[in-house]
């Protein structure tokens, strides 16, 4: 890997200030707010941001870069996939776990449901991570996909998912601030009291956290060696797959998951790169 | 130009959606709220959004792709780097002007400023914004720059614009949010009137243009070709600069501003090329 020292630098700071952020959310519910209960209340509604914090954020972000990793390289490459699709799921239960949480609080204080602009994006990105995951698994994780579909897909699915990242940011940043308008009250938010200003901070760490992980994801000479290798190989070799997919294969980077047909036919050559 | 038929499709979608945020904040405006003025009232605030979706995000968000072009690439290289910076000082202009209009409307209103991580974070995408175009000018325009900086800074300068482009984004939703919570009050926000519909689908069209924007600028087969034959020069060619940025030139797309050093030396090529 170029750069050995620069990557480990920004995965050390990706990983810490992940963490700091979950430590933030979990003293701005269990220190500032009401705790965390399955009750219906107020403590039932502060599972939303933890869990968004931990499952939809961190671990999201870090499933985008776990084929970086460079001590995973000795893996292989569809164990990785399925660390990949199972930290993406672990995501999407927890981001389903936390809106429950809301809709429970809502209606149980007889808020209505689905009228913010954040409501609207969030169930939209919840949705749209379930569609990329389902196509995610059928694509490069069952055997029997043409490696022509996958091809033709990953660009969309690379970038689909880095946008979805960013957009459950956003949307992030969005929750809080509805939070510390709507739960402030005396002082308010524009008075700046403490809360106001420590969850400020949280938000600021989100979109740091973010920065870092899309920084990680976008730079290709991070990019997993056996993508390489299997590149090469595809461009150079014949078969009537290759002829149609040879371009597009370069695109079959870190995130990509090229398995089944490529997997089988590049196994060997894997191994020796690995 | 590979799949020019999707690259104009894409365009048609990226401006038209464009132009109808436009008009969604224009109405937004002019016909739910108190109009445009520049009297420290509300109205004077409302020149806020519609200097930031014409400015921060339309005018920034054409700067991005303005390279993509196929039209504009029988111009040299030189006039397509002015009209990147004048766009995105253009931008730069209508976003700091909107700030002062919310300045002034706090002042008068006796609002506390810079309390909202909205706020915290729209004024840290200003500055940054100011510090990127700086230091692209200085890098791209001023012709002493060493060719190696500007090389080795390429990466930086475009995953930077397309996170602040990102960012700019995340900050209007977020103050789409505050705006709604604090302007509508009877009926509220969540009893969702038409203003309330009509300003969530305005951050839905904002998302969208984000999200083709990106897409745009992130296909490598829709560069300029110039860059291209520029790459393969630098990577083919000798002399001592191209020893150590050789690699690093593959970075100067289209967003790349490879003037200078780079352009005295390949204008007969990229006039060829052209």
């Amino acid at each position: 890997m170029d750069n050995l020292k620069q990557f480990l630098v920004a995965l050390c700071a990706a990983t810490t200030v992940g963490f700091v952020s979950i430590i933030f959310v979990l003293r701005w519910v269990l220190y500032f707010k009401e705790g965390l209960a399955w009750d219906g209340g107020l403590a039932e509604f502060n599972w939303h941001p933890v869990l968004i914090v931990i499952g939809f954020i961190f671990l999201q972000g870090i499933a985008i870069i776990v084929y970086r990793l460079p001590w995973t390289w000795q893996c292989s490459k569809l164990m990785m996939k399925f660390i990949h699709a199972g930290l993406n799921l672990t995501a999407f239960v927890f981001a389903v776990i936390s809106m429950v949480a809301v809709f429970d609080f809502h209606n149980a204080a007889n808020i209505p449901n689905m009228y913010s602009l954040h409501s609207w994006l969030g169930l939209t990105a919840v949705i749209l991570y379930c569609l990329q995951l389902v196509l995610g698994v059928g694509l490069y994780l069952i055997p029997i996909t043409p490696v022509s579909w996958r091809a033709a897909f990953m660009p969309i699915h690379v970038y689909s998912g880095l946008l979805l990242f960013t957009g459950v940011i956003a949307v992030a940043l969005m929750g809080i601030t509805e939070k510390l308008i709507f739960g402030l009250k005396d002082p308010k938010y524009k008075d700046s009291p403490p809360e106001a200003i420590f969850v400020n901070v949280l938000g600021l760490l989100l979109v740091i956290f973010g920065g870092l992980i899309l920084w990680i994801a976008t730079r290709t000479s991070w990019k997993r060696p056996s993508d390489q290798i299997l590149h090469t190989r595809h461009t150079n070799g014949g078969g009537e797959d290759n002829s149609k997919v040879g371009p597009a294969l370069s695109q079959l980077s870190d995130e990509a998951e090229a398995g089944g047909d490529v997997r089988r036919r590049s196994n060997k050559l894997d191994d020796q790169g690995n």
